[in-house]
């Protein structure tokens, strides 16, 4: 158990304002036997990954899909090649507004800058305005801070609200993301612990996210998605990434979610038995808004 | 058929030198009954697109998939989008150099230009160096036009041989991506014709490319997969991508290799059959390697 002195040190990739920070901020809030959570920004996934491992935070907030986009690969990829467990996850709304300094008309703006996954899911903003250039920033709220440094009319940045009040922006248009549902899920990791089996598992129904790499065999993924169907687990998610050292073959992200224990022992029990490398990569309890 | 008068224009992004204008050429070399190709260099995929719907490109090169990297998903979404047919691929191997002004020396170079998944596939080539600053630029041979225009040599670019000619720089360091077996496999789109059943079939063994939407319920996948395994048909590839309109569901890109008409008959009968949406994206002679 964590006690009521230990102080939570969540890193994130970004700037404060980030929506990762804001997705750490949910997820403390859900921790309540702890004091006010700090916070840890980073300027990579890599480095997030890092400062978990390090010991510097105990927790890392990292996105790994949007509704809209698709999966964040890269942390996939550091998933494979780190150490470290999923213990917790935030799923959130994204909504994108463009921002600029105060005063600032919409057709005074020239540049927009932002994350290029940000301008991707308002590319039909983009589109319907005709007159902005869309300028790659390394993250949402950064481009915000670069925005409010330059104080000129002619900028704006595509941001989140806890952005804008960060970096006391205007919020010139609001929710310009193409699909009015636009959420991202983030995965919380931390260190894991000696042991597997002393881990403690969440209160069921919980969430299990696994990663496979499957015998070169014809049929082989059909068997494996058999078996778990056969269990009558709901696969909820299913994703690929190449294996750079083979190439054409590709190792399996597998999302779950279990009724308890029994379920747990079974299917990795399965997962074990079907594939060739089997990773556990954390257990958690889905997440669920707050009131 | 065409006839021998007939000019291939091929469509792809980036500027003259990029690896996609190489996959176009080297695709042109295998339709041995037309003349001399025509390039048409695009900005984006998307033109890419349009251009061979506009019928001012009878053909499109676009990269699907990467071996160290995984897939381009853009690509995947557009293909999605559009009403194309692939009807090639090219799989070819990417090496990046670095490239600069003659003369230059490694330990001038300050800033590395190219496009963010050519910086990512060269990652351990900036870890190693330690002083080199990565900036994304619109695409690879576009990196190696400015760094020629730039004449400095705290400038380097990277980029493939080709890039190197075309512009006239010099190889300051070769083969530079953190795998020696890195390449790109690219699509090759046409409009598809009046109807799918009058396209001829290429001659066997050939691959098919598909995208699916399953039935929401919990193994809908494995029984789609287990029919195809059940067809002794090898799957190559299957990639997932969001269904933005419907959050946290996916459709499926499935890559197929078949050994004639019987077995596609069945095989898209499986198809049909098992999911909400079925489209066939092409049908293709799968790529060798010319002598």
């Amino acid at each position: 158990m964590t006690s009521r002195t230990d102080t939570m040190r969540l890193a994130y990739q970004g700037v404060p304002g980030a929506f990762s920070h804001r997705a750490g901020y949910l997820f403390a809030k859900t921790a309540k036997d702890v004091d006010s959570p700090e916070f840890l920004p980073c300027e990579t996934f890599a480095a997030v990954f890092d400062q978990v491992l390090s010991g510097a935070a105990n927790y890392g907030v990292v996105p790994l899909e949007n509704s809209t986009i698709g999966s964040i690969v890269a942390n996939y990829d550091l998933l494979w090649a780190h150490h470290v467990f999923i213990v917790g996850e935030v799923s959130m709304p994204i909504h994108h507004h463009l921002l600029g300094i105060e005063g600032t008309a919409v057709d005074d703006v020239r540049e927009v800058f932002s994350h290029p996954a940000a301008l991707e899911q308002c590319s039909k903003f983009f589109e319907a305005a005709g007159h902005l250039r869309a300028v790659a920033h390394f993250d949402t709220s950064g481009a915000a801070q670069h925005v409010s440094e330059l104080k000129n009319p002619g900028y704006a940045a595509i941001a989140g609200e806890f952005a804008a009040s960060e970096y006391g922006l205007a919020i010139l248009k609001r929710n310009i993301e193409d699909y009015p549902y636009n959420r991202t899920r983030f995965g919380v990791i931390t260190r894991p612990l000696s042991s597997e089996s002393t881990a403690p598992y969440p209160r069921p129904p919980y969430k299990i996210s696994c990663a496979v790499e499957l015998p070169h065999k014809p049929g082989s993924l059909a068997l494996l998605l058999t078996r778990i169907a056969g269990l009558d687990i709901n696969l909820t998610k299913i994703e690929s990434r190449p294996i750079p050292e083979a190439p054409w073959h590709y190792r399996f992200f597998i999302d779950m979610e279990l009724d308890g224990q029994d379920q747990d022992d079974s299917v990795v029990k399965v997962l074990k038995d079907s594939t060739e490398t089997y990773r556990l990569l954390g257990r958690y309890t889905p997440w669920k808004d707050l009131a």
